[in-house]
């Protein structure tokens, strides 16, 4: 335990990296997939199950958070923490991704953005300060600067216009952040697909200064390809001293593809939300539950899996409380694809630890290649 | 462990019981309340996290299972505590009472009756033979009786007819069931609110001989005290030396006033159906946590209680998951829900071996009488 937030970094193999984030609350492993507790609850798991898959962090959604229960009504009760019994390091975003994909009607100036709730129409306003403010009443442990985001595609005019908005409220959030030892603030670099933009706001960033460096902006619906292009070169641009987070990502194989090329952190509502639509990812690829084929399948969901859904169910009662509509079925796929997106994560960090990140890679892929087991 | 089924009285006090049934899946403490697993898993919740709370024995409904996924499927699976991941006692019932409940168009005869799946529509057949048989496929260790159950009120020839009719079966039933060492067969005592038809079921079936009696035809509209006046006198027809079921009871002070009366075992929805509605039965009543005066209170649902919700969590994070329909609110509250309900019958076991049942149950009411804590 210590009481400011540092970052050793132990091994590299190729660009892949590994380490750890000390924190008062906790270590962080590195690199490390954050599990999403979008409204204070990772949906359908209570969160020492969260925590025994291996999560060391948490994200939670400032746009949800403000709206419901709010953030001062969060402070009262004396912090994210505490209210949704998650004593460990929590990040939480800024919330300016979410007001540009689920608010209605919203304004945007250099000050800030207004817009509209989702749940209520009622209508609300984020800065940067703002979004400090929040991201301080929730007792966050790592922050991100408020920042702007556009959809992809979009013409290099407007990434440009975005990108340099996002730097101006980078400073902006650095001041409002101020001094708070045990507590980091990270700043994200945007330009889009543009390498000579993310290069003019990852210098931008660096020149400010910040705990650690997210690439935004990815994810957005530009296909794996473009976004590997782009990490091709955007962590290479970032400290080699800081982490370096990417946001909202994704599959395994964008998961395992990003830490190759040097990024530290991701976070993804994936494993969650597929998990509660009966769809599962194993070491032989995705597995839908739904599917009449396992109705009578004694079998495990995934041989390899230590989860109680892979150790105590065959794929046959998996189905079953699946088409019953039971909830127990999004709570035992969650927990499998929580457990293994960790194990994912735990297998690169001893990889990149030994050395052996390429053979690896090389497994990882074969093993999903093969697809499914074949039907009985 | 045991090869057989046994019953052993402990204790008495006025006419409460404590006791324990034995049975190779290991001991039913009496009196005991019976969480319902309808379809393969007691709703929200994790068959370990049953358990906790200290259930001894879950039920499972042949109604739902017959048709999803079929008692054929779950016997090639291996039988419904290894389906379920519940190792312990399993009691089912006999389709009946959810036939008239829950089926469409259905066609009652001598025989049996056939009916029409208020899943599909598809027709199905419950006989005593097929009841016995389905029961045996799921691998149940206490098996009930098929038997008819009218709505109430009812007049008195539809009762009569009814309740000889199900003693009729009744005697299909042990014919069919045949010695089966470590499972029981029940039989259910019909015959509505008519102290003399309560009289002539309980004769007939202490004639063809059960490992236990269930009272049945209660709950089912009559009224607490309609339910209580029958209960003063239906125990006292049934063997000393047998466990006694009371089926599908009930509310906190249903059950304690049925244990008050003789009563070992019994079962029902209430505490899962009301836990996913955000109603909780605590100490000093029942609270609604969807209401607004809970949404600031850092307070727990219930001080007195060691379950998940009331240790780790307060009034405002239950009020706030719930309203933002997150499957952890379901999770907790029903947690709860069984937590207490176990409490109860732990606190009447204790105070019945003690001899202290009439303080217990004085001490129980009052609390209940208090109503909630102040709002804040």
């Amino acid at each position: 335990m210590t009481s400011r937030i540092s970052f050793e970094l132990n091994a590299t193999d190729g660009k892949a990296r590994t380490g750890v984030i000390n924190t008062p609350r906790g270590e962080i492993r590195t690199p490390a997939f954050m599990p999403v507790g979008t409204a204070a609850t990772v949906k359908a798991m209570m969160p020492e199950s969260v925590r025994s898959t291996g999560a060391d962090i948490l994200l939670g959604n400032t746009y949800h958070l403000m709206l419901r229960p709010t953030a001062e009504r969060i402070d009262r009760l004396g912090g994210l923490h505490k209210f949704m019994n998650w004593e460990r390091p929590i990040l939480t975003d800024s919330g300016g991704f979410q007001v540009m994909s689920l608010a209605g009607l919203r304004k945007l100036t250099e000050k800030g953005v207004t817009f509209k709730s989702h749940i209520d129409g009622s209508k609300h306003e984020l800065t940067p300060e703002r979004s400090m403010e929040i991201q301080k009443l929730l007792g966050s442990d790592i922050v991100m600067c408020f920042d702007e985001c556009p959809a992809l595609p979009a013409d290099r005019d407007r990434i440009a216009e975005s990108m340099r908005l996002s730097m101006r409220w980078a400073e902006r959030s650095k001041e409002a952040f101020g001094d708070r030892p045990g507590h980091a603030l990270f700043g994200i670099v945007q330009g889009g697909l543009e390498k000579d933009f993310r290069e003019e706001s990852a210098n931008a960033l660096r020149e400010i200064g910040f705990d650690g460096y997210a690439v935004g902006g990815l994810a957005v619906g530009e296909g794996q390809e473009a976004m590997f292009d782009c990490l091709d070169y955007a962590p290479d641009m970032l400290p080699v001293d800081k982490p370096r987070y990417l946001m909202g990502v994704g599959k395994p194989d964008d998961i395992v593809g990003a830490v190759k090329r040097g990024i530290d952190m991701m976070d993804c509502v994936l494993p969650s939300r597929s998990g509660r639509t009966g769809q599962a990812f194993t070491r032989k690829g995705v597995v839908n539950i739904k599917n009449a084929r396992h109705a009578d399948d004694p079998r495990q969901l995934d041989a390899a899996c230590t989860c109680p859904a892979c150790s105590n169910y065959s794929r046959a009662y998996l189905h079953h409380v699946f088409r019953s509509n039971e909830m127990i079925s999004g709570m035992l796929l969650t927990w499998h694809n929580l457990q293994y997106f960790q194990d994912i994560m735990d297998g690169m960090r001893n990889a990149i630890a030994a050395g052996t990140f390429e053979a690896w890679e090389k497994d990882f892929h074969e093993g999903r290649a093969q697809g499914d087991i074949e039907p009985l």
